[in-house]
Formats: C-alpha cells, structure tokens, sequence
C-alpha cells in the first residue's frame, strides 16, 4: 500500500521521527530496520519479525519492487522525496529505505535450547558491550549456520540499528535469545546437553585440536576484560594461538575463526 | 622533551590542527597515531617509524611513563589539558594521546618480498577502499604473524588515523608496500615464488582443505565487487562454505579465518 508523504510532520510517519535520538533512548517494542541488505532480509523474515510500517525515498520503491510483494499487502509503505525523508530522521539518510517492524517476545533460554536439532551450534555472548562486535558475531552465526545464539543481560540489543546492519541481517535470521546472566546462560547449556567450549587467550587447548561434539556451544566474552574466571573453571576453554608480541584479535574476529573451524568437517 | 603548551594557537603542534579536516587531505609525508594501544606499537617500531612529536592531554604523561623512554630524548611530547588539546585538534579527543611521525618511503615490491625468508605468507589486498577493512586485516596479519602486506593502488591508505586504530598498530607491525596494480602485484609475487591463494565466494577449491606452500600469499577483494576475473584466473582459487542463503562474511573476517587456517599446523 504505497502513500506518498509530502509533510514531514504527517503523524503517520511519526516512528521515524528523530531516528538517532531515538537510538539512544532504545525502543522497547519496535525496532528499526535501515538499507537494502536488512530491508530484503526483513522481508523474507515476515511474519517472525512483522514489518508494522515502510519508509523509502522516492526513488527506491521500483529497485525493491521484486520484495515488496513479502509484505502483507494492508503494511503502509510511505515514500518521500529526498528532502522530506531528510526532515523527518534528522539527518541525510543517504540510503534512503526505512522499516519499523514488531520486537516479538524472547523465548525462554530453555524453551528455545529444547527447539534445536539433536546436533546444533549455539553461539554465547557474555558481557559484549559493542554493537559493531554483536552485529559482527550474528553476521558469523547466520554465515556459519550457527542454530542459536544466546545473550546475557550485559551484551547488548542486536535489534538495534547499527547492530542489524553490520550484521547485513543475520540478527533477524539466527533464533536468539537472553539469559538473566551469564552463569544462567552456561547452565542452561549444560542442562540441555551442549559442551561449552569458552574462548580465552588463556584457553588450555588450541582451537586447531578441537573436534565439535555433537551439541557445541561458543562462549565469547568481551575484548579485554574476557570472560570471567568463573565461567571459564566451569567451561573447555579454547585459545587461538597468534604470533609473538602481537596477542590480539577482533571478537567477532574470533568468532568467524572458531565457527569456520567448528563447521569445515560437515 | 616535555613542553607544556596553553595556547591552542601555538605555532609548534601546527601538526595537530584541524585533525580531521586534514585527514580527509590526506598527508603525503606524515601520519597520525592516535590512542594508547598504538602509541605504544608506534613507541616499539623506532626508528622504523620515525616519531616527530606527541601531544597528550595532561592526565596521560604518567600512564605512559614506562614507554615514553623509547623515545629518542629530542622528541618533544606536548603536554596540553583538555580545553587545549580539543581546541587544537578541532574536536573533543578522549583519549588523549596523538603523536606524529613520518611516513617512511615504501620499498619496490620485488625489493620487499626479496628481504623475506624462506617461508612466508603474504596478504595481498586489491580495490579494498574501506578504512575499517584495511585497517581490520593488518591487525588479522599481525596477530597471525604474515611477513608483509602488499597493495593495489586503489587499497585504501593504512597509515589513515582510523586506520592504524583499528589495526590496534598492527599496520605498524608488519611490513607493506604498494604495487602500481592488482596485476603488478600478483606478477610480483609469482616471480618471488609465492602460491598465490586468492579468496573468492566462487573459488573452485574450499578453504579447510588448502595445505599452505612453503612461500604463499593470500590476495583479498572488496566486498561485493570481489577480485576481477582477470586476477581469478591466474590464481588458485578458494572459498570459504557458508550456510545456505547467507552468502557473507566480512572481508576482514574472512582473511582472520584463512590466515588461521594457514598457520594453525605451523
């Protein structure tokens, strides 16, 4: 349902108001989706993540003209001139496509642990501050078909803008999910039978050595602190030995090397 | 050689005026190191690098104290409190810490792969215009050890700001230089006896199964656009197997996954 905006104070657009400050105050029931890439993956992730409403710049409606038919046709797509778009987000959305879709309810950490395949991959994030890093990490897992990814109640939200957009949509493709903590989390795995296997630079064993078990799940903590001691007695933990003097890699770095080693055998 | 400065306007950190007005100029002769964690790589690479000055906010003197003997006595370290140096540089600067050095002159390509061992690995990188790509591989080649990084002229600059910041000073740590083309660079390689493995999503062999040759090198391509056809065909090809439907992986991250591969039997 294509409805040109010409004011941008039209109460219709009225999510899209003042996007980035917006950002920063969160949303708690909706979320935004921004670009090509996430729009296309939105759309093909519908009704999971139901699109409440459409924004492009005038020139993008006939670019997307072969997804737009994925969205239920009662959704308002509003279409704007440059210069209005401009006006209502705040600043120059250079490119010029916009969805606000419904944030829907985490699962339980078990519920969705007990809907994964016997053999499965779940990804753990602990304590990981940085939405260039969990968009990267959900950008590994969607690659490497990781099942599942779970959160403690530190890392932050993959729904945010900038977070769906490095991770080109992975966000909205691998289930995810949060734990009240980080020892929660790790338990629940436990429970449902999946070896923890935890990546330190002080792992007893090399990544290279490693044979995933038929239920494997990656723990990943934050760039510097790491994980916490207590997670890491309780796990396996797992280092990827780097050249002398030089012991640093990028966490969502890391997570493609160890998702890459943990899937090349299938 | 610490200086106190109080004047923004003081003739002697012209260097530092206007940041990032004249990082967009580009700077032919010097590059900016920004930040604690390069600071020190830069501190660690004299002469190789040849630092000119430092300019650090006044809190930052003492917590450098233990690497600032690296430097040869005549440097001089400005010393300025906030108010100055954000008024120098043109915006507020966190972390305090910048420094100016000189940008050695790059040897010619055969020079530079001459100088190198016996066995090696090489990262090369064409039409890769993305700061945050260039600089994230450099850290990948620090940390996995690679003995040089070669260039196209379209790579984009890693002595840029943001670059050697993402790199965590890893563009600092291992030797580079440019070739005058993607070709020229290959050429360059296969003369010195290198097995050039060129990444690609339609590569005809799959990464996990590649045994490394005594002297290999790892050549990248822009997201997107990829490696051109010309430089596929004379190259060994490879991929890395993703997950049905989700074709990507960060350039950055995919040179992480080959490096490791190829040095993880070493």
């Amino acid at each position: 349902m294509l409805i040109a905006i010409s004011d941008p104070d039209d109460p219709r657009i009225e999510a899209y108001r003042a996007l980035r400050e917006r950002d920063l105050l969160g949303r708690q029931h909706r979320f935004i989706a921004e670009g090509e890439v996430v729009l296309r993956v939105l759309l093909r992730q519908q009704p999971r993540f139901e699109a409440e409403s459409l924004l492009l710049g005038e020139g993008r409606v006939e670019s997307l003209d072969d997804a737009l038919h994925l969205l239920p046709p009662e959704v308002p797509v509003y279409v704007a001139n440059r210069q209005v778009m401009d006006a209502i987000v705040g600043f120059p959305i250079h490119r010029g496509i916009l969805a606000v879709a419904k944030r829907p309810a985490l699962p339980p950490v078990d519920v969705l642990l007990d809907s994964l395949p016997e053999t499965a991959l779940v990804v753990g994030m602990a304590g990981l501050a940085n939405h260039d890093n969990v968009g990267g990490i959900f950008r590994n897992a969607a690659a490497f078909g990781a099942n599942a990814v779970l959160l403690d109640r530190e890392t932050c939200d993959p729904l945010y803008r900038k977070a769906i957009r490095v991770s080109v949509g992975g966000a909205l493709v691998v289930p995810f999910t949060r734990a009240p903590s980080a020892d929660a989390l790790v338990q629940a795995l436990e429970e449902a039978s999946f070896e923890v296997i935890a990546l330190s630079p002080s792992g007893a064993e090399t990544l290279s050595r490693v044979q995933p078990s038929r239920r494997t799940a990656l723990l990943l903590g934050a760039e510097g602190p790491g994980l916490p001691p207590g997670l890491l007695a309780r796990t396996r933990t797992v280092s990827i030995p780097m050249s002398g003097g030089f012991d640093s890699l990028n966490v969502a770095t890391t997570s493609g090397i160890a998702l890459h080693h943990l899937t090349q055998g299938q």
